[in-house]
């Protein structure tokens, strides 16, 4: 911001508009680290699950902006009394909804590096760092999950890898962009023409945003495959049932595209056998990708590293650290063997981009690996959570939510009144209450929504629910990051309780 | 992260792994926040462009990651040694490269707050401020751009809008779920078989992200048209160039289904006139979209609103904040007249998602208006930013600009050796240097690629350039948050001081 009258450093002093003054922002910056801080201290008081109804703002906000400044700690006092009860408070202790979204001191610290910075990192000029940071973590994560060296980088001949990775912002963004490298091959040889005869496959328990990102990507809705699971093969997809849908496709014509595996699915964490699925995709061509989301992240323990088998097999993979390795959002991994399909499916090359080191190809210009054009310097968070905690922790980390887990599980079989619906593989325990005087499933899935409902109107304690095979159950998933022993007890003593009130009601 | 042995509060001073401890985190983001300043205070001693060389990084890393933690004292080392040099800096005052990203202290304490809660507002439910603060903003801004009120909530029947805004992560998405959004309504007509016959149109000034989305979408790369525009059209598309061509597709038998106009192209801010364009487009029941990313906060001032003129034909906009409203990345704010055909487009409904207000209709859910399904908090960026500073000051920054590259217009104007070569609209200066003995273009070409290499080589300035109308030319984009008069003065005498060695060699 300048001055007109004068050529010599603006006096900030004067009141002219600096809005990033360093000695102001030290001083606002200072405050909102101990406003965040004193949040974290005492978020087991507000209710997990916000109490507000739809529409509460609204009427508490004026309806257009303020044409003078208001003072920092007006808009804090909002902050706490109108945005605060709002809020779905992901970082209690008490949230055992969705997957958790965890976070770290380290992690946090990345992301103000990150936003400090602003550097936009969509080619390596823009801000070399940014680029070769997000190689370099991408490398350490790919040795962390024992991923095979084709999905590494090779900057340098020591290195055996063609692969590489890059972090996009939802796994979303991950399917969509290798489905697209993916169709474009496929369209090079059959030509444009064949865009409605591509089909596509996933198990039906694959997250919602398979089909989502299919549509995106021009995939005709009417090839697009939810192959059947069942309770009784662990709702994993069976290379048989695969191998039999890609038959019958190519019976009528279609041109099988891409498989979408699983491990750890967002309703039971089920994991589809990889290898063997993509032995089966490997005869037909088609390109495999696994989203490891969430359970990639326990493959760092050699104990769950099984569950990658096959990874050599498959040309994708993405994890979201944001979800089980303590790095705030968003943040997906995504490694591809053959990172030319990629940039052949989403390169742009306009003059105002057009520099050395990127027409020397002795670069990775990341814009060309996703979907938008600019792109934040995210590999700080990573970063900084791999190396401030080390390896050692992050596994430790994973460990004990799982042996959380483990324990509600016991307790869920201790009581007769509860069933463990699936088994637990990861941090998640999927059960159902089953009262004595139910009668048939449409009782028993009453009264878990009810139940369901009085733990979260309690605010002490928040699960939410899934279908699969048929049966309604709960999920109380273990991993917030502030997350101890005494809230999973305390989790299941109020569900107790509730059950205790349905009994009697 | 809990505790096995003991069902009391972990004590965090016993060693265990508690990556959110809240004293331990206030210790370290405090230092971060020094760190941050200090970094802001001395900016000006970094070299604006990077000068390492590719692979800088790869050498001074480990290849894979720590098993054990390092203090972060250590890390931060690491970051100044390591990490600042490989900085392209976008937040130098002698940044005037690209368009430039702007920041705040406002914008950062929203992001700090936006890490701080990690809410996944994926749904209403999910975080209810989340949605609704974002449906608050989006109004405020579109309020701030006049924009009509077909564009804005009606959550209440004293609003008399049915449309709305969402933020997206970049532009590239802002364009893509429109464009998916118009194709399935088209498909929906003419059914799926019909893709390969859908039409796209832009300038061919149009950002290259937007034959990018078309690529992703799945629209025929034959069929998207890239309209010329000249010099003495100021890079305008030009309506009756549009309707040509959407005149001969039709003849050819193809289906005419997406326009994208920018306001403020990333060449040379040229503007197409949306009212015209639409008033064709609307005869052939195309969809209009007005990209302003960087030109469309200028708007926010009457003297510029006038560059949205027609706006209210058309049926999307997009703004990027991060461009010039001092929002920080990554933060592109998109308008829709029918929110509808976004949700008809990207919805989907898991069971595991699935809750009361959803399935009552009386919220939002925001996934349903983007690519991803997990999203940030981001509206509190754009929510400290307009409160904290106000529409004056934000309008004030905006014409400060302004006046500044008015400023080196002239003086570029004003020494014979240089020519503008576009007239000037915001605060993007096209200019190039006409040495005296040159001949022909190609000498001119290579004079001021030489130039550009001098000045961004010395660190003192950053500039970039581009190639409109056959002519390469620099590009001096005023704007960088700590920019004063000084700073471009010093760029200008440098860049003299670059065509006198030129001119001496």
């Amino acid at each position: 911001m300048g001055s007109l009258d004068s050529n010599t450093p603006t006096d900030h002093a004067a009141g002219q508009f600096s809005p990033l003054d360093p000695e102001e922002f030290r001083r606002q910056a200072h405050q909102m680290v101990d406003f965040i801080a004193d949040y974290y201290r005492k978020i087991e008081t507000y209710p997990v699950l916000s109490q507000v109804q739809p529409a509460y703002l609204h009427s508490q906000l004026p309806q257009t902006p303020p044409y003078r400044p208001e003072p920092m700690d007006a808009i804090m006092k909002d902050v706490q009394s109108q945005i605060i009860p709002g809020i779905t408070h992901w970082l209690s202790p008490n949230f055992f909804g969705f997957f958790p979204a965890t976070v770290s001191t380290a992690a946090f610290l990345g992301e103000m590096l990150c936003t400090c910075f602003n550097s936009v990192g969509f080619n390596w000029l823009a801000s070399p760092a940014s680029t070769e940071l997000e190689m370099v973590v991408m490398d350490w994560l790919a040795h962390a999950l024992k991923l095979p060296s084709s999905f590494m980088f090779s900057m340098v001949t020591s290195l055996s890898g063609t692969g590489g990775g890059v972090i996009q912002n939802t796994t979303s963004e991950a399917v969509l962009v290798t489905l697209v490298a993916a169709r474009d091959r496929a369209l090079g040889v059959h030509g444009i023409d064949f865009l409605s005869k591509l089909a596509v496959y996933a198990s039906d328990q694959t997250h919602s945003t398979f089909s989502k990102a299919c549509r995106i990507a021009g995939i005709n809705p009417a090839n697009i495959r939810s192959l059947p699971t069942s309770v009784e093969g662990g709702f994993a997809l069976s290379p048989a049932v695969l191998r039999s849908a890609v038959e019958e496709d190519l019976a009528a014509g279609l041109i099988p595209l891409y498989l979408c595996t699983t491990v750890g699915t967002t309703s039971t964490t089920a994991v589809d056998p990889i290898g063997a699925l993509a032995d089966v995709a490997r005869d037909y061509g088609v390109w495999v990708h696994v989203d490891c989301a969430y359970g990639g992240s326990a493959c760092i323990c050699p104990e769950f590293r099984h569950h990658l088998n096959g990874v050599d097999l498959v040309d994708s993979v993405s994890l979201s650290p944001h979800k089980w390795l303590l790095s705030y959002l968003d943040c997906c991994c995504l490694w591809v063997k053959q990172p030319g399909s990629l940039v052949r499916a989403l390169s742009t090359n306009p003059e105002y981009l057009k520099n050395k080191p990127s027409e020397s190809s002795s670069v990775v210009d990341f814009k060309d690996w996703q979907v938008g054009t600019g792109r934040r310097f995210k590999s700080l968070r990573l970063w900084l959570v791999m190396r401030s905690y080390g390896l050692a922790n992050l596994q430790s980390h994973i460990r004990s939510d799982v042996r959380m887990a483990r324990m509600f599980e016991r307790l869920v079989r201790s009581d007769p009144r509860f069933e463990v619906t699936v088994p637990r593989l990861f941090s998640l325990v999927c059960f159902r209450f089953v009262p004595k005087r139910a009668r048939g499933p449409g009782q028993i899935e009453r009264a878990n929504r009810r139940l369901l409902d009085w733990v979260n109107g309690t605010g002490r304690a928040f699960m939410t629910h899934t279908v699969a095979g048929g049966k309604f159950m709960l999920r109380f998933a273990v991993g917030a990051t502030l997350t101890e022993e005494r809230h999973v007890l305390a989790a299941w003593k109020l569900i107790k309780e509730g059950a205790d009130g349905l009994e009697r009601s």
